[in-house]
C-alpha cells in the first residue's frame, strides 16, 4: 500500500528525461494563456517560443507580457514565419478552425497537439488525420484525463480485475457556461464554430473518452436525447443531453451533460465485484474512490490541479516526440470520439439508436 | 436549521393518532416475516392478526412462532376464512400472484396494501385497479421511499426551488441477487412469476418511482438497453439494464440497474441552481446530500433502517384508512409504473424509443 501510494503520481509512461520541445501556441483565449502557457513553462520537457493570434500586434503584446520570444499573426503562421523557432504546435482555437492550423503545421513538418474535440465534424477530423499521416507528422489529441494519476491508477486496477467484470458506467459533466463566459455570442454556442453542438462536444466527451481509456473498450451503439430551451442555446441542439451507450462486451454506459446546470463532474464504473469512482472527475481535481466487497478507499490528491494536469499532458506529448514510446491518444483515437459524438447527435435527431 | 433538523422525521402526512388496522399478511417469504411483520408490530396504528400461506399447517406454525392469532391457507383465505379478524391485507407474494389476492380481498371489502411492482403485467395491474375501484376498496402500492424522511424532505426542498429548475436525474440500483438468495430457480428469475423481467421490475422501479415522487412529474418517452449473460438469467431479458427517460418539462433521467453486480444504490437530481442526492438511496438507509452554490450539506440518518422505513409506510397506510387524508401511491400510481416498465422492455426489444 505504501508503495502504491508513493507511486501514485509516477509517470509509468516516461521514456526520456532529456530534451526540449519548443511550442508555438495557436489561439490566445484564456485557456491557452492562463492554463496551457504556464503549464508548458513549468513542464520538464517543454517551452513556449512562439505565440500565434489574429494580429501580429496582439500576438507580440501577449508574447512580451508572458516572456515569450516571438508573436506572429495567423497569416504569418500560414506563410511559415518563425518556423525554425518551434518544433510543435498546440492548437487551442475554436473547434472548426483546428484543421487549417494542423494542415499548415503538417506542411511545415511540425508535430501537432490539438485540443479536443479535434474538429467540428467527422469529415474535417478525417482530413486532419489524413494530412498528418501523409506528412508523417505526429498528431496527438489533448485528452489530459489520460495522464491524470487517478485515471492512470484506475486503469491499472481495472486491468488487474479490481471490478470483476465491468457492468455499467455513469458519467456526468455539467457547468454554467454563461456564468463562466458571460457572452451569449461565444463560439461554443455557435454551431459554425463548435460543430455538432455544445454539451456533448465540450463536456460529454470527457465522460466518453475517459471511459474508453479506462475500460479499453469502445461503444458499438448509442442513443441520445438533447434539448435546448434557454435562448442563448438557440443555435445548438444540446443545452442539455443524455446518452445511453453500449460498449463492447455489453458494458452499458449512461451519461448526462449540461452547459446550463449546477456544476458537477462524476464518473462511476460498477463491476460484478467492485466499483471505481472519480469524483470530482474532470478539470484537474480528480479524487479516486474504490469499493470492493465491504471495503471502501478514497484517495484525495490535493496538489493536482488543472494546470498540473495539463503539465502532465504536455510532458507526455514531449516524451513521445523525444523518446521512443507510442503516442496513444492519436488522431485516429480522437476521430473515433468524433464518430461517437456524430452518432449521438444523429440518434437524438432521428429518434432511434445508431450503430457504430 | 435546528427546527428543520428536529422536524426531519416529522410525519407531515399524519391525520390521526388513534385506531388500529388489523392485517392479514399474505405470502410468508423472508421479506414478510423478517421485515413486514416486525414493522407492523412496532408501528403505532397496525397489528398482525392473520398469516396466510400455502398450507394451513405452515401458516399456523408461523403464527405460533410470531405470536399471531391465526394462520390460514391461501385456499381458506379465498373462501373468506377469518375475514372478521382483519381489516386489510398486505400482499407480499411473487408479482404474478398479487391480483388473485387483491380480487378476493376486494370481494371481502378489505383494504389492500400491495407490494411493488403491483403485478406481472400492465393488463393484470389494470384488472387490480378496476376490481378495487368497483368494490370501492382502498388500494395502496407499498412504495416505502415515499414516506422515508430523507425523501420527504428532498421533495419539499425541490418544491421550494432548492434545485432551481430540475435538469437531469441519475438513478442506480444494483445487487447480487444470487448471493442474497442462492437459488437459480427463485421466482424473480422466472418470467411467469416476475413478469417483464427482473432488474427493472425489482430494482429500477425504485429509481423511477422515487424520481416521479420527488419531481411531481412523469416520463413521456423512454428508451432502454437490456442484456442477460449469466445462465441463471436465461428466462429474463435484463440481468442488467440501462434506461433513458424524458420526463415532463424536458427533465432527462438516466438509470442503470443490475441483479448481478456490486451493491450500490444512488439517486441524484441536478438542477440549474443545485443538486440533491440520496446515497445510499434505497432499502432503508437513506442519506441526503445537498449542494447549492458553493455549499454542501450531508444529513446522515443513522436510526432509520429498512424495518423502520416499512413501519413508516404501514403507519401511513393505516392513517389513510383511519383518518381523512388522501391515499397517494394508489393503484393508478402503481399502474403508471407498470406502463413505464412495459415501455422500457418494449424499447429494449424493438430497439427504438417508446412514447408514453
Amino acid at each position: 500500500m505504501i508503495e502504491w501510494l508513493d507511486s501514485y503520481e509516477g509517470r509509468t509512461w516516461q521514456t526520456t528525461e532529456s530534451g526540449t520541445i519548443r511550442y508555438a501556441l495557436i489561439g490566445l483565449g484564456w485557456w491557452t494563456t492562463d492554463l496551457a502557457l504556464p503549464a508548458i513553462e513549468s513542464s520538464d520537457l517543454g517551452e513556449v517560443t512562439v505565440l500565434v493570434s489574429s494580429s501580429a500586434e496582439k500576438a507580440t503584446r501577449a508574447a512580451e507580457e508572458n516572456g515569450v520570444e516571438r508573436g506572429i499573426s495567423y497569416d504569418e503562421f500560414h506563410d511559415g514565419a518563425a518556423s525554425d523557432e518551434y518544433d510543435a504546435v498546440y492548437i487551442g482555437t475554436p473547434n472548426a478552425t483546428h484543421l487549417e492550423y494542423a494542415e499548415t503545421a503538417a506542411g511545415l513538418d511540425k508535430a501537432v497537439l490539438c485540443e479536443k474535440p479535434m474538429e467540428a465534424t467527422v469529415e474535417r477530423a478525417e482530413r486532419m488525420v489524413a494530412t498528418c499521416e501523409e506528412a508523417d507528422v505526429p498528431l496527438m489529441i489533448a485528452y489530459r484525463m489520460q495522464t491524470d494519476p487517478a485515471v492512470q491508477r484506475a486503469r491499472e486496477l481495472i486491468a488487474d480485475g479490481f471490478l470483476g467484470e465491468p457492468v455499467s458506467v455513469y458519467g456526468h459533466n455539467s457547468q454554467h457556461l454563461l456564468e463562466m463566459i458571460p457572452d451569449p455570442d461565444q463560439w461554443r454556442l455557435d454551431a459554425d464554430l463548435s460543430g455538432y453542438g455544445t454539451s456533448v462536444m465540450d463536456l460529454g466527451i470527457y465522460s466518453i473518452n475517459t471511459t474508453r481509456f479506462l475500460l479499453r473498450r469502445d461503444p458499438v451503439s448509442v442513443q441520445a436525447e438533447m434539448v435546448s430551451n434557454h435562448e442563448a442555446f438557440a443555435d445548438v441542439p444540446d443545452e442539455r443531453s443524455s446518452s445511453l451507450l453500449v460498449f463492447e462486451d455489453d458494458v452499458q454506459m449512461i451519461s448526462t451533460s449540461s452547459q446550463h446546470a449546477h456544476e458537477d463532474t462524476h464518473l462511476k464504473i460498477t463491476g460484478t465485484e467492485g466499483r471505481i469512482e472519480l469524483r470530482p472527475a474532470f478539470h484537474g481535481e480528480c479524487s479516486l474512490h474504490l469499493s470492493r466487497g465491504d471495503l471502501s478507499v478514497t484517495v484525495e490528491h490535493g496538489s493536482f490541479d488543472a494546470e498540473r494536469e495539463m503539465e502532465e499532458g504536455f510532458d507526455y506529448f514531449a516524451d513521445r516526440l523525444l523518446g521512443d514510446g507510442d503516442l496513444y491518444p492519436d488522431g485516429r483515437h480522437g476521430l473515433r470520439d468524433m464518430r461517437i459524438i456524430e452518432a449521438l447527435h444523429d440518434s437524438a435527431e432521428r429518434g432511434e439508436p445508431v450503430d457504430l
